[in-house]
Formats: C-alpha cells, structure tokens, sequence
C-alpha cells in the first residue's frame, strides 16, 4: 500500500528499527542526551536560537498549548483562516474564553493580507494573531512571513504571531526567527517521518513574556514547567519515550540529506504532483503562486465524487484522503511529505490518471457499490 | 538491563513487533476495526458497560482531561492524597480554578477515609472527589471501594469519584461499575505493557451528565466529542495510530492470559517483592494490608541514601527508582506491573539484597563516587 494521505505519513524503516528496541527510564543519562539531541536538531529545523518544546500529543494539542500558555480570557485575538485547520485554531481559542475575530477568505484562497492589516489598525488592542502556515484541508500554503511582517508594522507590534505549521515545518523553509514567529507548532507524523504521538513547539521571548501574564488554565501543556525540566534533559512527566526513539532517528535521516535538499525535494514533488495532475486533466484547488508543499488538493472532474476516487485508488494499492467540510466530496488531496520519493508520486499519478480516466468512460454510471463488501 | 521503575515498563516482543509494520490511514477500516477491538477490550479490563476513550497523551494528561470535562470554575472538590501523585491531581484541580480541599495523610499511608467521612458532611456541596487508586509515590493501594461507598452515602451522594489509577488498572482487580467510579484514568506504560503516550478513561452516566453541564475550557481531551467519533471507529483528530497497535498486542496478550490470572499475577509479583525484601532486612515503606500490587517502595537502611543503591544497582543490570518528593533519598521503587514475571523479581531482589550488603559493609564511606564517568 502507498500511504498519500497528509499525514500520518510512511516511516521508514530506520525509524521503524529505531523504535523495536526495549524501554528505558527517563530518568536516566540514555534519555536525557536523547532529549538534548532531537532538542537540538529541532532548532537547525525550525531555524531558531529560541526554545523548542516536546509533548506526549498530537498536532491539536499543540494548538491548544499554545493557547493555554499565552492567552487570557477575554484576550482579543485575529483567526486568519481559509480552511479546516484554520477553522479549528479560531474553535479551539473561543472554547478557551478568547474574543476571536476571523479574518476569513475562500477554501482554497490564500489568506486576506489587506484584511488582516485592516483589523490590525481598527480592532485596538490585539493580543495575537492565529496563522496557519499550510492549510492540509486545502492544500495552501499561506504567506505567513507578510503576514508576520504585517503585524510587526501595525499599531499592534507586539501581537503574538502563533502559527499552525504542522503539516510543513520540516519540509518547508520556515526561518522562525528571521519572520518573528512566536509559537510555531508541529507534528511527529507530518514531515518528521515518525508515528503520531508528538507535538513540536517552538516558544519566542515575546512568547515566554506572554506566558508570564497569561491567566488561562493549564497544567499539561506547561511551557514554563517544560523549559525548567528540559534544560536537565527531562520532562515534567512521562514522555513518549518510545515515539522519541523514532523521531531521533528521523531527524538523523534528515540531518543527512540536508535541510536545503530536504526543502528542495518537497518543492519537487509538489511541482510533479501538479504537473502530472494537469497532464491527467485535473485541476488543483490552489493556485501555483499559494500551492502547498507538502499537500495537494485535486478538483475531481465533473461528474465524479472524491469517494469514487479514492475506493478506486485504494483497490490499486494508493491511499489518498478525500476532502473535509464543505469540499468532502469535490476534492481529493494526495499528501507529499517526509519520506517520499519521485517515484512515489508517479506511482500515486498513473494511479489517479487510470481511475479518473475509468471513471469518465463509466460515463456517471456508479462503478462503487455504497456498501462494503458488495461485488 | 531489567528496567523495574514503576513505568514505563518493560514492552515484550509481541508489542514491539505489532508497531514494527507500514503506518496506516485512520480513517480507514483496518484502523476502526482495531479502534473497535481496542475499545472492547479496555471494558472488560476496567469492568464496565460504560464508554472508555483512548486519547494520545500520558496519565497527567488524562488527570487534566477528567478535570476539565466534568467541573466548573469554582467547584468544591475533595482531594484524598497520601503522596506525589495525589497532590499532583490536587493541583491540576487547583490550576484550573476548583475549589480544592485536600484530606492529607503522610506519605506511606493509606488516604484517611474518616476525614473524608467528615468532609462530605460538613463541606455543603461537593461536586467532586479526587482518587488515586494506586500511589506510586509510596506503593500504597488506597481502599476506591470503601472511598466511592463513603460518597455514595454521604450527603453528597452525586458527587463524582474520579480515581487516578493509572498504574494499576489493567494490573489489579478495579471493578469501575461495581464501585461506582465516574471516571478511572490509566495510561499505557504502565500495567498494559505497551510504550507511553495513551492514556485510557471510563466514562460513567453520572460523569457525562456532568459533561453537559461542566464549564472548565477544553479541546483536545473533549469527552463528548471523542465519544461521538469513538461510535464510528474514528477520532477527532489524529490518533496515535502506532502506539495503538502495541496496545491492541498487549490487550490480546491479557486476554490470553486471563484477567483473574493477570490480576493473581500481580498480587504473587507483590507478596514475592515484600518476602524477598524483608529476608535481605529492608523494610518496606507500606504496611501489608496497604501494599501496592504494582510498585513497591523500600526504605533504604540506616546509613545508606537511595541514590547509591540506585546506582549501584545500575552496575548490576537493574534499573529501579528512587523517591520523589521528601522521600527522594529515603528510598527505592520498584516497579512489578505488566510484562514482569517472578524470574525477573527474583534478579532484582538479589542485586538489591548484594547491593545493601555491599553497602552496609562500606560502613558509611562513598562508593559511588557523585560525577558521572570517575572510576
């Protein structure tokens, strides 16, 4: 089976062998240096001298740490959002109390950079702006350094910048400190080659300053309390010891190839998926000059639904991901992050140009019985 | 190496080799069907008709999703604790803004149940009662039944009996609907052989009316929305797709062997830890009619301090731990839950019962040097 879906993403075997190995303490010397190298290697990543963090979670919880650590109730906040996981940071930071002003554009648009600037001078007071650095349920990649710059330049310079990049840091240049970008959260099972079960975050000084005022409640996700521990290689409870096993491993893989060949290659794989997308007669949701790295949303032809698709690319061996919200059945998104080669993408193609080509000669007629299991 | 702290705990070959395999879709079949099979096995070992959720996160975050599902701010909470552990839920409690009002006992004792009588009494309404079932600190196994009946009793016989019981269901007999417990916290390091990063809750009636009406903000570890997703194999959002298949090789290993032979396991594990510490004249920290079935805790002898043995033990192939809090250099821990057998207690207790003499022989003097790589 060829594993497409944005995330969780294949592993290598590396990874796979690095994990089938007997349990250790955590508080031992073997899992603190462990701690201090991934630690490390994350920063080259992320491209900070800041601080970045790992919890026992996945890429939500680390959304909802950022929240929890930074905000008060009642906080201002703007929600810049063109899609699901957008959607979801702005949820996530009402259920938490905060005042969330969305700054929406269509699914499959980038992000309003003129109306984000806009609320930035009109709205007073502003304690941070949620950004989504790659939109997986469209695949769109959004300019957060504009975005980024934007606030800087406002009447509200000390706004928090707190992006979601969880499908991209890894595979995509993300400069933290160069953008100013606070709080950048990520994920184990997207770029970083390792099983779910992890969430990346790294934490600026104006973010930790933050953290000292803000009032919401929190007891896990606490940067403070993880920062104190992570400086002696530990953790404030039990870490997913095993999970880090994997992701060590990975980032080994990707110090090898190089994070400039790393980035390069997803740049590739993008422009191959849209080239042969086009060369089958399919169309990308997102335009070039927006489109994601790392995830590729795929209009289906007229007359067929994207769960035809993807029970047809499953019987020839291809998992794609259908759409989400309201683009459930008009989309199909291919994901092309962390361990994937050329040559992936040409087998996950031909496959998506035989079953679309099926699927127009059937000419309508329903070649996928509904139900499971019928002939 | 025998890795006997009191989790994570040591993983058999057959978890190890069920996450050694392709990562899959989690909203595909193969993933409900496991989702399904994991959830019905996770009843029978917590003894319940009612929902048991499996989130990704350890123990801590479990006790911090019961307290943020089932209260509101300023909720009067009674915390019973007798070590790290049970102030650990009190302060969870505390830091999401409950009303907390702790009946302490010392550490190595059982939670005072006639102060908490009393409490329930004269405290007006209490919307909660914090438990833990098994101290880790202490290796104290505190009495849930006689605690739940007390509420039920009481004049607070609504209030929800939340028991943390992360390092010993799974390992020990907790019958949750015959004790009535609302919500029973666990987590996979421990007594369920599989690596950290799952942490697994019942549900009661009583705790999801409580849901509709709780205040406390939360996301990640909502209740309601994890059932609803549960109903159709699914998750809210990415599962910790790897960490379940080692959880569903280790539920189909405790299935094999039995619950009743699990459960007698452990109570041997116990009794074999306690026969052969006392014969090598070391003192256990909790009486006989308290004593944990999943970790022991040992005074270390006059003279001695629980780092040396640590360390000495070490040398010897034995990784056991030490003491938390007042306790840190009083004595050891040793961990006898999940993959464990009375071979591997027996080669414990002699390295201890070799280091104590070692030790008792060195009359005082340092043998373990303080920097870490002197001779």
């Amino acid at each position: 089976m060829q594993l497409r879906i944005p995330g969780p993403t294949p592993l290598p075997d590396e990874v796979l062998d690095a994990m089938h190995r007997p349990m250790i303490s955590h508080r031992e010397g073997e899992f603190r240096a462990m701690l201090f190298d991934i630690t490390e290697h994350l920063k080259r990543s992320f491209q900070t001298e800041g601080d970045v963090l790992v919890f026992p979670g996945v890429g939500t919880g680390g959304m909802e740490a950022a929240i929890a650590n930074l905000f008060s109730p009642g906080d201002r906040v703007i929600c810049a959002s063109a899609g699901a996981f957008g959607d979801r940071f702005g949820e996530i930071a009402s259920r938490f109390g905060l005042d969330i002003v969305y700054v929406r554009s269509r699914w499959g648009e980038a992000i309003d950079l003129q109306a984000l600037e806009v609320s930035l001078e009109v709205m007073g007071k502003v304690a941070g702006v949620l950004l989504t650095h790659n939109e997986t349920s469209t695949g769109v990649q959004h300019d957060i350094e504009a975005a980024s710059r934007l606030v800087r330049g406002s009447g509200n310079p000390d706004a928090l910048v707190v992006v979601d990049a969880i499908s991209s840091m890894g595979a995509v240049d993300i400069p933290v400190d160069r953008w100013e970008i606070d709080v950048a959260i990520t994920a184990s099972q997207k770029a970083w080659m390792a099983p779910p079960g992890l969430t990346m975050l790294s934490v600026s000084e104006r973010a930790w300053a933050a953290t000292e005022r803000a009032t919401l409640p929190h007891y896990y996700w606490d940067f403070q309390v993880a920062r104190r521990f992570a400086r002696r290689g530990e953790t404030p409870y039990t870490p997913a010891v095993g999970l880090l096993f994997g992701l060590q491993a990975s980032l080994h893989m990707l110090a090898g190839e190089g994070l400039a060949r790393v980035f390069a290659r997803h740049t590739e794989l993008r422009d191959r998926v849209r080239q042969l997308a086009r060369r089958a007669g399919l169309v990308p949701l997102a335009s070039d000059e927006i489109a994601s790295r790392t995830v590729t949303a795929l209009r289906v032809p007229e007359g067929m639904r994207a769960r035809q698709v993807t029970e047809l690319m499953r019987e020839r061996g291809v998992i794609v991901a259908g759409g989400q919200g309201a683009l459930e059945d008009a989309i199909i998104r291919i994901g092309h992050m962390g361990f994937v080669s050329p040559a992936d993408i040409d087998v996950t193609m031909l496959a998506l140009a035989q079953v679309t080509a099926e699927l127009s000669m059937s000419d309508g007629r329903e070649l996928v019985p509904s139900t499971a299991g019928a002939a």
